[in-house]
């Protein structure tokens, strides 16, 4: 029996932009601009990664209080720039058909409530879906806390867990996990990249995968 | 005697992922919502070819009152979500040290004036500088015509030319044009993608080309 473990932002919703947009407004403010790409390949890491990240970038140390201010002012830049989450083509046909044939399947994001619920609502997950975010593990991508957590939650070997993520972070998260993985191209990240990462499969967006689900050994 | 000709979004100056959430924004108040990635990979192609892969894209043609109105949508957006422009590290050093040691060199863009004056200023390009814009050609990239102007007006061979761009469509038009070309990943594609599209060198920003001049062979 195989289990998916999706990651939710720019794998089954199309936020990616929107996030780095919002950090590259929220630092600038800050007066601590940053390259966009920088950031866009940062996207999807746990937010204390991000703020060291950051902290190398500008070359000194961000105190906690800088780092909650500028990661409170992305949180409410992204809902302005972004106040409707759209879902990607083929995430809320995806998460039916494997709700249909009960096919074991959860939700593994470093997001948190209530930031993600608009994109849960936006999916129609419905309740009894196993999702863990942020706040349920101690570390965050790339650790694999978030996918093991997860899987146990499921209930399916590690073994039979394939991850499914936009980011280099899932992918890399999924290998210390000791799971399969694979890549979707909706992240902004190119194929080589998530190849490289670890993806033994990548698909465009969720509507690929769905046509694709026996290149998995799922059916 | 080498010629460098560079591209200006995303490898001078830092305005992809604005320009990206800007369309992204522009489509989706027309009810042409399309995927921020794939609004990505096409940023730098001429605004033509663009609007044709959008409507490829939702499946049914755009009036050319349609198209027009959502260019001038984003721009207005692009303009609101940026107002300053912030050149790439090393950008302004890259082409002072070019004026300084004679190296002929010009910029070539998909863009117009007056938009991309806020980005030559920026720069501090000074009046002289050959810069082609969308304007000057009949048809911008990935077909040759920018680069292929550009050169003339710097009078060096077209074999002596390396282009130096973010995007894919740059590396194309540059091979079309008979010229080698050099990447930079501050447009956000991967190392590979650039590689694969024809460039020979790829480098992070205008800073990391800076110190690589050797490596081009220019002193």
């Amino acid at each position: 029996m195989r289990a998916l473990i999706f990651d939710l932002d720019g794998t089954l919703i199309d936020t990616v932009y929107a996030h780095v947009f919002a950090w590259q407004r929220a630092l600038a403010e800050s007066g601590l601009a940053i390259d966009g790409w920088k950031i866009h390949r940062r996207i999807g890491m746990s937010g204390g990664l991000f703020t060291r990240a950051v902290a190398r970038e500008i070359g000194k140390p961000l105190s906690d209080e800088d780092a909650a201010r500028i990661q409170s002012r992305h949180g409410a830049l992204f809902r302005e720039l972004l106040p409707e989450r759209r879902p990607l083509p083929g995430a809320i046909d995806l998460l039916r058909h494997l709700r249909e044939e009960h096919i074991p399947h959860g939700i593994a994001t470093s997001g948190r409530h209530p930031e993600i619920d608009a994109s849960l609502t936006a999916l129609g997950v419905p309740a009894g879906t196993v999702v863990i975010d942020r706040g349920d593990v101690l570390r965050a991508k790339p650790e694999p806390d978030l996918f093991l957590k997860c899987q146990e939650e499921i209930g399916v070997e590690i073994r039979d867990c394939y991850v499914v993520g936009d980011a280099v972070w899932d992918l890399l998260a999924a290998r210390r996990a000791g799971m399969l993985s694979v890549g979707i191209l909706a992240g902004g990240y190119g194929w080589d990249e998530l190849i490289a990462a670890g993806a033994f499969r990548v698909y465009r967006d969720p509507a690929d995968l769905h046509r694709s689900l026996d290149e998995l050994g799922i059916i």
